[in-house]
């Protein structure tokens, strides 16, 4: 209580809870979109090459609206683009799961999957956020994100059912990515704070839902998953793997060599 | 008409004409649309990212639609990603214009600027094709191509008005490139033939409105025209600069190292 005793430095408690979480939801959606961007151009299918740029580019879509809303509510003068391209790792708030190297096909789609299943239910519970902003980001998010899930599940039912090759890629992707999905559930006091305002809402409230989705596609792919005592985590608090770090330094090269450029 | 006294051969010198004219508009799509995606998570500012890779898309797009018809006639068994990914550069009829490096956003925006105004003329005329199909695609690519019309004209102005730099870079890219504009005018046997039997259009026929939409827009820019005598040639025909040959090796490794992969 001792933080909320001035009125004052109560309401900014509570802008940087929600400046936090938008962070949260925004970069997983800026770091995941970058990651399937690096597909542009280099899918062995044109559809498919189309297919996932279009998913980057919802992402990215998305994550430029929500990184604006947060520059709204911080007021320190930083727009999204400032919040894009001159935070450090350090300060990158995405989970885990989305900021791995891209890796083959197979780990591209699983990671579709585990994520947009994830992003799909948590848009359909803020489209009830009490905030109009983030209500109307979500609306429209939820659309895309059901779409991103037919995808990837379409894809990991082809890779599972397919070639020997592709089955043991699918399944190694699950493999190698499962251990990531705990991290998407975790809440700590940003989200249960943000689930008690109605701001947003607090994730574990729908891992079951995630579970019995994905479980189910992958049942039918006849993909197994892991025995994974161990979850990762520390995406959310900044802790991030050396991956995020070069990929931020590609993505930022342009805009941080050209400060304040108008081009 | 010696070669068109046999039945077969004539249908089939016709059918080889139809053919490379639309690899000639398939192959300008599909070569720039990757060049444009080359942008992806390198623009200096989120929109811009976004815009640009929509362009890359519509374009990529199109030439899937339009590859997928030469495939069609050709009935030599290859589908549109056989003609994307396994063909050499010798085998590509794109304008040289649209395969030079992105170079820096000046040159990327100008660049947009010479092939959008072309492709807009263009697909106003090839709506009336007599070939369905090639009139259909033509009709949704009049709409995309007013879109990148609208947005490499803003962005020029915008460039030419802008800092002492911006404008140094914009001129700087009209100069580069203008000596590749002539090459998109030339007509030969094959858009003569194109244009008799008005399966496509002959590209001669729209120069005097590209060069009054383009000069426009220049001069509001104050952006000079170069005085060039020489222009560029030899894209239609296979002659291609080394930067093509080192764009199909990304763009075609992916495909080339899977042969008939299913993913």
């Amino acid at each position: 209580m001792t933080a909320f005793t001035n009125a004052d430095s109560g309401k900014s408690a509570r802008s940087d809870d929600r400046v936090e979480y938008l962070l949260r939801l925004a970069d997983d959606r800026l770091v995941l979109g970058h990651r399937l961007s690096e597909w542009c151009g280099h899918a062995p299918i044109l559809e498919e090459d189309i297919a996932l740029a279009n998913i980057a580019l919802d992402l990215i879509g998305q994550a430029n609206l929500l990184l604006g809303l947060a520059a709204k509510i911080e007021s320190r003068g930083r727009d999204a683009d400032g919040l894009a391209y001159l935070r450090d790792a350090i300060d990158f708030r995405n989970a885990l799961l989305v900021e791995l190297p891209k890796g083959d096909f197979g780990v591209t789609i699983v990671r579709q999957l585990f994520y947009a299943v994830f992003a799909m239910l948590q848009a359909e519970a803020l489209q009830r956020s009490t905030d109009q902003d983030v209500a109307g980001v979500a609306a429209k998010a939820v659309k895309e994100f059901r779409y991103h899930v037919r995808h990837s599940a379409d894809w990991v039912l082809k890779l599972g059912a397919g070639t020997t090759e592709s089955h043991a890629r699918a399944q190694n992707a699950v493999n190698e990515l499962w251990p990531y999905t705990g991290e998407l559930f975790l809440a700590d006091d940003v989200d249960r704070a943000a689930a008690e305002s109605r701001f947003g809402v607090d994730p574990s409230e729908f891992e079951s839902s995630w579970q019995s989705t994905v479980r189910d596609v992958l049942a039918r792919a006849g993909l197994a998953i892991p025995e994974t005592a161990y979850m990762q985590r520390g995406g959310r608090q900044g802790r991030h793997t050396e991956h995020l770090g070069h990929m931020l330094a590609e993505m930022q090269i342009v805009a941080r060599s050209h400060p304040g450029a108008s081009w």
